[in-house]
């Protein structure tokens, strides 16, 4: 039985009791969330870690992408930028491995990981075809995503909403500035090309649900037409595969499979809101999982930036999971440095939507802060701070490191002016 | 004669031609908009650079604060800073010397500098006097207002609108969580606290336009009151200040002087665009220069990322003007490496903004590279990089640099497939 299954059985799970916890909400409330599709709880029944909840009401979560690829394909590598996820403050991890023993990585990393894992099973049919991928049989895209249900997966993506009656106008070079992005949408529109046949994700949805229901495993439906260029963007290639998206994630609901919705990619500020709640809509208030976005495309080199500013838009508009965007993007696959500087753009995106959106004890976190700088309390802003080794070593590396004031103000530190002001004016009252 | 006493009379000048020039407009809408007071060129009459212009319709510019401090002060430093800033595309520097010989160091970055120049003199009284600060005359003020005007400074930050009626909330603990935050403010509220008179720079504003109008330096009221932490923005000291801000403004234009407005500081993301839209109401459409703003106040030694999502959101929302916030803010003063981060952040949001403000030429930088990296035209990509050199260096650290392909996608890469797909499909037509 399901996280969702279970919460329409009026079962409260301890896994619902785990997120009440971490979030300060009150179990019974999460349970009705759960029923209601606006919260998922990603984990495989054969897991066993501190369940999170992403949704509605939830604090924004932070996924992290990591995984090989056939030039460089060191699983040592890969458990290294886990670790570094992890301590940067991720609450998901993707392994889209595509070079090296692919089931080993991915059970490697599983083992390891102390939060939930997401896959995209048909990148390993791919990465074992090679440039026959598009001669693969329907069964062995099932195949691969059964076996990472088995193996333990959490919540697995897929391209179910790249239907072949968009073909010509995604051929169409006139259609968009950057055709498809997705590497997942990309093999699916080559497969279905080729073959002059349906998505077999779409085709054989219910045989998806199947495998999800049984391992409890979350769907993820990716947007495989997702816009790669801000000029792309809420196209109608993007509004039509949400709009299959939508029904898909009505099916899984209805089976009791957990589900949420992937969502763009390179999006104007001004059409992100209007992003969000078109998902919220057509989707049925499902939770929302977006690559960045990205407000602009001239900035490779920076897209955490980039994908920080779309993020926190977006977070504070109602998405619920950022997959993070680390400085590589669009140059290389991450390193460590990279996959560290992702995750901590992508929170503090997270914190400033969480703010807005209300969430429990996020503005406390900035009321905490803000106590500890009118106190020139140096320790506590350290402590609070997103990286606390990072904040005090900038401060070590100044003249003023054990000074109460620091080197930007030094004797006009107005906080330290506006204190004593304080002080003395206390003190004649 | 300033530019808006020469626009006022229907003169189009050299600059407004150059302003026109760089941003692909009319020099008659240009006069215009400088003659409406909707845009602001500073440029000292005794300075020679080309000029650029700040405000409606504009691209939206950048400023890069450097400056000396007394626990560090060397001036090649602050030179090479200065060169790192304009490297990276900052529009303006200002320079906020604290320590060493601060005429000579004003004087050798005025020399230097390719781009406007700003100060805030009353630090230069203040760092004269030390701890004695609050003993000084109003006299000197203006006479180092009027020391920075005659060496050439294009606009200063004058904190006009701290006034001494605000003085018992100023004081009141209970009032804010963070106090004063702005040192000019800071300052000033002592200099009024230990007096018992009012703001020097408000009660004799017609000296302060004097002097503007005599080297057509544009005003740049500062905002000492500003929040300093999120749970303190948009309060009733800031829009008290506002308004007064909002009334100096009108006496400067009558007067035609130039002028702009600062603004916050720490605002949480959903009251960005309202602080926008106070401000184009209540100072009759100035200019809007704002310092981030920061969206969190927990990410010390990230704040240039937390300043972009602010600054992205408030450019796109109609702001004109963004002060850089570098990763060093509220640690240390920035060296080198956070001068360059801060600009490129503040650059990426100023873009972010340009593109759903309708900026003449923004989106056609993102369809440039959206076209580039469809055509896998990595030269291209590098060279329309906001930052080639860290664009290519990304790449050139990998496996795949002379490959037509990167390292995360590799031999799937969507882009490539799709591009097959479509040729595939002209071909057959």
């Amino acid at each position: 039985m399901t996280q969702l299954l279970r919460a329409r059985n009026q079962e409260i799970t301890p896994e619902m009791r785990q997120v009440a916890d971490s979030e300060g909400l009150d179990a019974e409330e999460i349970r009705r969330l759960v029923a209601d599709g606006a919260v998922v709880i990603p984990k495989n029944r054969l897991r066993s870690f501190n369940a999170v909840g992403i949704g509605r009401g939830l604090r924004t979560k932070v996924n992290a992408n990591i995984g090989t690829s056939p030039r460089r394909a060191d699983v040592q590598e890969e458990l290294d930028k886990l670790d570094v996820a992890i301590q940067a403050g991720a609450d998901a991890v993707m392994d889209l491995s595509t070079g090296g023993d692919l089931d080993s990585i991915r059970k490697t990393i599983i083992d390891a990981s102390p939060v939930m894992v997401g896959t995209v099973p048909i990148y390993q049919v791919a990465s074992m075809r090679k440039a026959e991928f598009v001669d693969i049989e329907a069964d062995e895209i099932f195949e691969a995503i059964e076996k990472h249900a088995s193996s333990g997966v959490d919540f697995v993506t897929v391209h179910c909403g790249v239907t072949c009656n968009l073909l010509p106008r995604i051929l169409d070079e006139q259609e968009r500035v950057m055709g498809v992005v997705s590497r997942g949408g990309g093999l699916l529109v080559a497969w279905m090309q080729k073959h002059g046949k349906q998505n077999p994700l779409f085709e054989h949805y219910d045989r998806l649900l199947d495998i999800a229901l049984e391992y409890d495993v979350t769907l993820s439906l990716g947007d495989g037409l997702r816009p790669g260029s801000v000029l792309d963007a809420t196209d109608e290639l993007q509004m039509e595969e949400l709009y299959t998206l939508g029904r898909l994630a009505r099916r899984a609901y209805e089976r009791g499979v957990q589900c949420m919705i992937e969502g763009p990619g390179h999006v104007p500020l001004d059409q992100i809101e209007m992003n969000v709640k078109l998902e919220k809509r057509i989707c049925n208030g499902a939770p929302f999982y977006v690559l960045g976005p990205l407000t602009t495309d001239i900035a490779p080199g920076f897209d955490h930036i980039t994908g920080a500013i779309g993020g926190a838009v977006a977070a504070g508009a109602g998405v619920d999971f950022l997959c993070y965007v680390t400085p590589a993007e669009h140059l290389r696959l991450p390193v460590k440095a990279d996959v560290r500087m992702g995750v901590i753009a992508s929170r503090i995106a997270a914190h400033s939507g969480d703010i807005v959106k209300g969430v429990k004890g996020a503005i406390e976190k900035d009321r905490s802060m803000s106590v500890a700088r009118k106190n020139l309390d140096w320790e506590s802003m350290y402590e609070l701070a997103i990286d606390p080794g990072c904040a005090r070593a900038f401060r070590q590396d100044s003249e003023s490191y054990s000074e109460e004031v620091c080197t930007m103000c030094g004797d006009f530190c107005p906080i330290n002016i506006s204190n004593r002001l304080q002080k003395e004016k206390k003190e004649t009252e």
